[in-house]
C-alpha cells in the first residue's frame, strides 16, 4: 500500500483539472500575445481563468497577476514594495523561505531593515509585538509580511486583525497565502490585504504556475523583465496549460471548500485520537483547531520512541510524509520553524498533511505502521 | 483551411512530448524536494532530464538551469551579472525585449553603461563596432549580450566569431538562443559561450519552461530566491511535466535537426520563389542563406501593393502570420528591430515562420490568399 500524507508539499493532480488543461496542449497551442484567431483563443481563455480565479477571490480581474510559482510571487512582491520605497520590512522567523531568503537578499543588497515579530509558545505571531514594531521607528516606510497557514506546523494567523493593525499605521501588508489559497475560506474583498500569493500545485493544480493578488497594481513594480504580458507586469510567454489547470483547480476548491474541510478534519482527528492511543507522549505542535489548518499535523514524537529513521522507515513502507518543509527537506539543516517552537525538547518533529483524496483506512495503515517501527 | 505561419511565436505541441509529459500529470506527481519515494521519482526524472539536454548541447548537466521561461533566464543573467560586478553591457537594438527592457531596467536601477553595437543595412552585428566598443573603457567590467538569431528577422550572428572577440578582450558573453536552440545547430563546448537562455514552447515543447546554461555557475547569483531547488540558483517547485517535456522536444529537435533544418529551408525557399512571382517588388529583410534561420521569412511588401489591415485580412482566411514579434504585437507601437534596419521605406514587414509540421501545400494555400488580397 502506498500511502501521500505529504499534501503541503504538492498534491495530486485533479481529473477534471487534466480534462481542463488537456485541449491546451493538444489543440489550442497559440501564443496568447499574437493577435491573430490561434493567439486569439489562448488570450480568451487565460482572460476566462483570470475572470474566475479573480471570482473565486472575490476581486477584479485586473487585481490577478499569473507567475510561474509561489515563490516567484513573493519575490515580485517584496521586491517590488523596495523599489516603490519600502525600507523596512517586518516579517516572522518562521516564514518560507521564499520570504526569508529573498528577505535576507534585500537586507544585504538594498540595506532594507528587517525586524521579526515574537511567537508565543505554540509558534504564532504575539500581535502585541506587531503593534510595537509597527509605532517604532515611524519615519520608515514599512510592509509588514506575514504567512497565512505556517507550511509545517498549519497555524492560522488571525489575518483580519494584522490587516486592521497594519493599516490603522498606514503600513501595506502582504501575505504569503500558497498554504490557505484552496483549502481555507479568504475573501480579499472582506479581508483587505495588499498582497496575496498563490500556487496552483498546493490544491490539485499543476506545478509551475501561481498568481499574485495585488490589490493596487500602481503599487507593483515589475521583477521579471520584456515583453508587455500580464499588463506589463510580468513578462514571458504566458504558461497557458498552467492558468487554465490552475483556474479549473481553484474553482472545485472553492465550490468544495466545506466539504474538503470537513473531510480534512475528520482525517486530522482521526490520526490525532488513533497516534494517542500509540503513546500519550506523542503531541500535536501548534495549535488546536479551528487555529490550525486541518491540512496540516506536526507531531512531536518522544525521542525516547523513536530514532531519526523514523522518516525513512515510513518511506520504505510506501507512506510519505515530511520532516521539514519539501523546499528544505532536500538539504541537511534542521528546520527552522520547529527550531522556533519553544517547549519542544528531546523529540522528534513528523508532518502529516492530507487532501481529500486521503481516507481513513490510509490512517489505520499509517497507525500500524508507526506502532510496528516504534515497538522496534 | 487553417495555416500557422507563426513559429517564431510558438509551436504546436509534439505527440512525442505529449506522451512523455503525460505521466508527470496523472501519475508522479511528488515534489523533487521531497526526500520519500513520490519526491524521489520526480527528482529523478528531472535529473535525467537536465542530463538529456546537457547531451543535445555537449555541455554537462550542472551547467543547466531550469527556468519558468526565456524572458526568466535573461532576466536572471543580467541581473546577476550586474551582481557580480559588471557595469557596462554592450549589446544591440534589435535584441529581444527580455534583453532590452531587462537592460533600460539595470541602468536606471543600477545605474549599469549600456552600449549598442552598429548594425549593418541587413540589421547584422558590426564586428568592428563590437571590436571598438570592447577595446574602449577598459577600466570597466564588461558583459556582451547579442541574440544567436533575430526573432523577427532570423539573422545569425557569427556568434563563434562573437564569442573569440569578447574572450579576447576578457570580457563575459551571454547569448539569447531562444530562437535558435532546437532549430539550428549548437555545440556550447565548441562555441565557448558564457551563458545562453532557452525557452521549450519555441520547438514544440510546451509553455512555461526554459533553461539556462552557465559555463561557469560560481559567476551565478541567484534571481528568485527561496527554496535550495536548482542547487541553490533559482528557487520555486520546478514544473516536473514541463522539464520532462523540453527534454523530449529538445532530444526530438536535435536528433532532427538536418532533416528539420532542410524541411524548414525548402519551405522557405518556395515561399521566396512564390511570393516574388506575384510582385518583383516584395523583398526578403535580413540575411541570405545560410546566414539566416529557414524558420523565420521576414518580408517588406510595398506600401503601394498593400494596406496594414494585411495581417488581419490573412487571419480572416485563417492563416496566422506577424507583424513584430507576438511579444509586441500586443501591443501598438511598431517593431523596433523592422525601425533599426536601414533600406526600408514604404512597405509593409510581415514575418511568416515555419515549422517541421508546416506543407508546400501551405504555402500554395497561402500565396494565394495573398494574391487575392492584393488584387483587391
Amino acid at each position: 500500500m502506498k500511502v501521500y500524507f505529504d499534501n503541503a508539499a504538492t498534491t495530486p493532480l485533479s481529473e477534471d483539472v487534466w480534462k481542463a488543461m488537456e485541449p491546451f496542449y493538444l489543440e489550442h497551442f497559440g501564443n496568447p500575445s499574437s493577435t491573430h484567431s490561434f493567439g486569439r483563443k489562448t488570450k480568451n481563455a487565460i482572460e476566462s481563468a483570470r475572470r474566475e480565479i479573480a471570482s473565486a477571490m472575490n476581486v477584479l480581474p485586473g487585481q490577478i497577476i499569473f507567475t510561474g510559482s509561489g515563490t516567484e510571487g513573493n519575490n515580485t512582491i517584496l521586491s517590488s514594495a523596495v523599489q516603490k520605497g519600502v525600507n523596512h520590512i517586518i516579517t516572522s522567523p518562521i516564514e518560507h523561505h521564499a520570504v526569508l531568503h529573498t528577505l535576507d537578499f534585500l537586507s544585504i543588497k538594498e540595506g532594507i531593515k528587517i525586524s521579526k515579530v515574537e511567537l508565543d509558545e505554540d509558534g504564532n505571531v504575539n500581535l502585541s509585538s506587531l503593534e510595537q514594531l509597527l509605532k517604532t521607528n515611524s519615519e520608515d516606510k514599512k510592509l509588514v509580511s506575514l504567512m497565512h497557514v505556517n507550511n509545517e506546523i498549519g497555524n492560522i494567523l488571525p489575518i483580519s486583525e494584522v490587516v486592521e493593525l497594519c493599516h490603522k499605521f498606514n503600513t501595506l501588508f502582504h501575505s504569503d497565502t500558497v498554504q490557505s489559497i484552496g483549502t481555507l475560506p479568504l475573501d480579499l474583498k472582506s479581508t483587505p490585504i495588499d498582497f496575496a500569493t498563490c500556487s496552483a500545485h498546493k490544491f490539485h493544480g499543476p506545478k509551475g504556475v501561481g498568481f499574485m493578488y495585488v490589490k493596487d497594481s500602481s503599487l507593483l513594480e515589475s521583477f521579471i523583465h520584456g515583453g508587455s504580458q500580464e499588463r506589463g507586469h510580468r513578462a514571458g510567454t504566458e504558461n497557458v496549460a498552467g492558468i487554465i489547470g490552475m483556474s479549473r483547480a481553484l474553482k472545485s476548491a472553492t465550490e468544495n471548500l466545506n466539504k474538503n474541510y470537513d473531510h480534512l478534519t475528520l482525517i486530522r482527528n482521526y490520526f490525532i485520537e488513533k497516534i494517542s492511543q500509540i503513546d500519550s507522549n506523542i503531541k500535536v505542535i501548534g495549535n488546536q483547531p479551528p487555529k490550525v489548518s486541518p491540512k496540516i499535523l506536526n507531531l512531536c514524537i518522544p525521542s525516547a520512541l523513536v530514532d531519526d529513521m523514523l522518516l525513512f522507515n515510513l518511506d520504505l513502507r510506501g507512506i510519505a510524509a515530511s520532516g521539514g518543509s519539501a523546499c528544505s527537506s532536500g538539504s541537511n539543516q534542521g528546520s527552522h520553524v520547529i527550531n522556533e517552537i519553544k517547549n519542544l525538547r528531546n523529540c522528534l518533529a513528523i508532518r502529516f498533511s492530507f487532501s481529500k483524496y486521503n481516507t481513513i483506512e490510509e490512517v489505520d495503515y499509517v497507525i500500524a505502521q508507526i506502532k510496528e517501527i516504534l515497538k522496534k
